[in-house]
């Protein structure tokens, strides 16, 4: 299958919106339709929110977004789409009818998938004309950072549907998870619910406040929950003698009284009441908005911590950059070359807010990170890669002279430009500036000594022939640019001007 | 009442051993009782992850651990106590009479709770002749590392145990959650229990595999539940209209038939077998011990992500690293100041596993973090706090040269030693070498210039007078030292040596 370009969104509440952002920060033009006249405000609120969090999540080249557009009919939004996801509210009739309509208005080679969290895909295809390109692709808010999207066909979808939207979610840095079943509530909302139902008993009966019971949660299991779920982390606790033994411990309490396993608490004026009071109590004045960036920050700050242990979710952003990564490289090879007789300008990004220290700045080690990350660049640009890694080695830093001009606050856009001012067969000998994204003034510099190692004995040894020419290349290209004023000093030296 | 600073445990299994590693690691004395043959080797085993963890999880100063001594019986282990933690099986009988000789043995002041995750207080304490000292203090695994812990009372504990054990239990870094209404399996394992329950079931019936249940938590809901629980994700969920929509939408779905409320799948020795080879499968070979230091990892790096945010276990474990500084603070003004007229050794740590980059050393930006950690430390013992920074201003980093001489490995010690070089109103001109904490060569040098900066207008401004005079001392003290052969040097310059 070629790659999908253009997606439709029906409905663009909470759900919808979020997809609309993960589409469109994916470099897919996006044609919403929802009829609700707040529906484009919210939506482009949600995009903003999504961006703000990509652009924090990974420093892989993302690529250009695509266009939002608004549709004024569903028949016009999915007019020319190659992918539909539909999120209308959980009403199997309502749904049914959309998708009906979807399906007569869409061309023959789209896929449709419904966002729905628990209705059955075989009834909500039951009035489509070709319900073989239909599935469930379940989703969890918010959508644009959460990777879990669950696939479920019905009786009449083709598998190969099923494969395609499996790739699809994929390439958008998804962890698709087909459930082998048809059944109300798939997996993943069985277990909320079953959980929620549990949560909702406890605070009718006074036990815990909702927020005592999200503490319970957040402080305890839900920190095991973020990466092992529950039967790794059960296997763990029994011990050396493992999952058998905990069957064998715990198994019995699944008997005790320990749940209102048969009941559902009725949701009553005054108990819906009581639920919204302590909520607002617990929200403690905080607006959506401030909730919703701090959830995305938290969710960013897991997400990058486990990609350093390339697990769980961090796997899968792993993979994800890989793709973006490969795809830039992809894109590069097809575009000219930059002039490389002026400083490269090879590394872009955006300060995070934790970044910042307690002075409000941006922490002196971010700066070298930031250079850090610019050398990297400069090794991918002269083709140096893994396999050459392993075979060649690299080139490790021995001395950097760092200064520092300017503040940059948070959040701000910044650009670096390399310098080469000398090179021969071991070492580089490099000058990157700092510049702010905006302003285009010199935040900081960073002179740096580089010296290639081979990293099985930890030598300095020449680098690889092909590498060594380019490198050349770029030195004698770069000769007539005049010397840094921070080049060659020591610390406290006064620049040498003019 | 006094700090505690010495505890018993009775049972080291997967529980007790994780509580004798909290109590230890945070200075308490840990007496041991448990006649199981393997107890010895096991509770070392898992002091040994803890002293690891929590080495990655702080560089706040820990105190020196506290012993670890192994009884030949109950009455031996408890005799000293002041806390005691029962962690026996769950059998309510065995836990009575436990306690009963527990409190028989135990000092009369000592406090003593029961790690039980579900019996109620009343009945367990209904044995003892002191029952007001008893609670419960349910943990989580890994104990040393989770922060929750659910207090609940029976009819006759004395709400002063309940204070008392609070503040024992928040000054090891946990969050205590007293629980309002005693009841069985008290507020968190109630929750995972109806969740465990709809797993079961998910598996027993075929919709999913162990794995695949753990993936539709832990890339979806679980990242939220990390931080959030599940009445602020629901909050969010329900868009700007909060709460009361999002009940008001999916409360119908709560009495669809997406779970089985009703039953409790029989654990027949077929199913148990099932669970047993899935759960296998999804280890692929990985050994009980590999996966727990994954876990760890994970772990510490959420609580460390969620740190930076101040939210959730990330501000609890700003909380304790507060009170760890406080206390190594207070303990320092007892001890005799540092001979000043060396170099002085303010920062020690060790090389976390997230600081090694792809060469398999520690990444170059956390070089200038070490050297920053330093630059910190020696404001702490110039009486550098909040208020002078808030009142008077702090220093900014102008330039640093960093020289790399050798490599040091992930997990190794290391410490920083500081020499002023020169110092006037305005500036400190200092030299930071980072040496191997085993072996002490030295692993890379930072000359550093740094100038007092007013926060308010973000210019140059002279240091306050009293630390002005406070620097003029360590200048004049150090002012014999040789100057180190890195300092005053261009990139690329040879050292002047001899």
């Amino acid at each position: 299958m070629r790659p999908i370009r253009r997606c439709a969104v029906i409905g663009a509440g909470v759900i919808g919106g979020g997809w609309a952002a993960r589409f469109a920060l994916n470099g897919l033009d996006v044609a919403v339709y929802d009829p609700h006249p707040e529906a484009q405000r919210r939506a482009r609120a949600t995009l903003a929110n999504a961006s703000r969090a990509l652009s924090r999540l990974t420093l892989a080249p993302l690529p250009q977004p695509g266009e939002l557009l608004f549709a004024a009919t569903l028949a016009e939004a999915v007019r020319d789409a190659e992918f539909v996801q539909e999120n209308a509210p959980e009403r199997e009739e309502l749904k049914r009818e959309l998708l009906r309509e979807i399906d007569a208005a869409a061309p023959a080679s789209a896929l449709i998938a419904s966002s729905t969290s628990g209705l059955l895909p075989s009834r909500l295809q039951s009035s489509m004309r070709h319900p073989g390109r239909f599935l469930v692709g379940h989703p969890f808010n918010p959508v644009y950072l959460l990777p879990l999207v669950e696939l479920s066909g019905g009786d009449a979808t083709d598998s190969a549907s099923i494969d395609a939207a499996r790739d699809f979610y994929a390439s958008l840095g998804m962890r698709p998870l087909q459930i082998r079943k048809e059944i109300d509530g798939f997996v993943a909302d069985r277990l909320l619910e079953a959980l929620w139902r549990e949560a909702l008993w406890l605070v009718h009966d006074d036990v815990a406040s909702v927020e005592e019971i999200d503490d319970a949660i957040r402080y305890g299991a839900g920190l095991r929950w973020a990466f092992m779920g529950t039967f790794l982390t059960y296997r763990l606790a029994g011990g050396e003698e493992g999952m058998r033994h905990f069957m064998a411990q715990f198994g019995p309490t699944l008997k005790l009284p320990w749940t209102k396993l048969t009941d559902v608490p009725e949701l009553s004026e005054a108990f819906i009441d009581k639920i919204a009071a302590q909520s607002d109590r617990q929200a403690a004045g905080r607006s959506l908005g401030e909730l919703e960036r701090k959830r995305d920050d938290c969710l960013v700050a897991i997400m990058q911590a486990l990609r350093t242990h390339e697990f769980a979710s961090g796997a899968t952003l792993a993979g994800y950059e890989e793709r973006l990564h490969a795809r830039a490289m992809h894109d590069a090879a097809a575009t000219p070359r930059p002039d490389i007789r002026l400083p490269l300008e090879l590394h872009r990004g955006s300060v995070l807010p934790d970044w910042i220290d307690y002075n409000g700045h941006m922490t002196e080690s971010r700066y070298l990170q930031v250079f850090g990350d610019a050398s990297d660049a400069l090794f991918r640009f002269l083709g140096i890669d893994s396999s050459y890694r392993a075979e060649s080695g690299s080139y490790y830093t021995v001395e950097t002279h760092i200064s520092h001009l300017r503040e940059i606050a948070s959040l701000e856009a910044f650009y670096v430009t390399t310098q080469i001012l000398d090179t021969d067969q071991k070492r580089i000998h490099l000058f990157h500036r700092l510049h702010h994204g905006r302003e285009r003034t010199l935040l900081a510099t960073a002179e740096q000594m580089l010296v290639h190692v081979d990293a099985g004995n930890g030598r300095a040894v020449p680098a690889r022939a092909d590498l060594l020419a380019r490198l050349l290349e770029l030195r004698e290209a770069q000769a007539g640019l005049p010397k840094p004023e921070q080049a060659g000093r020591s610390i406290g030296e006064k620049p040498k001007r003019g």
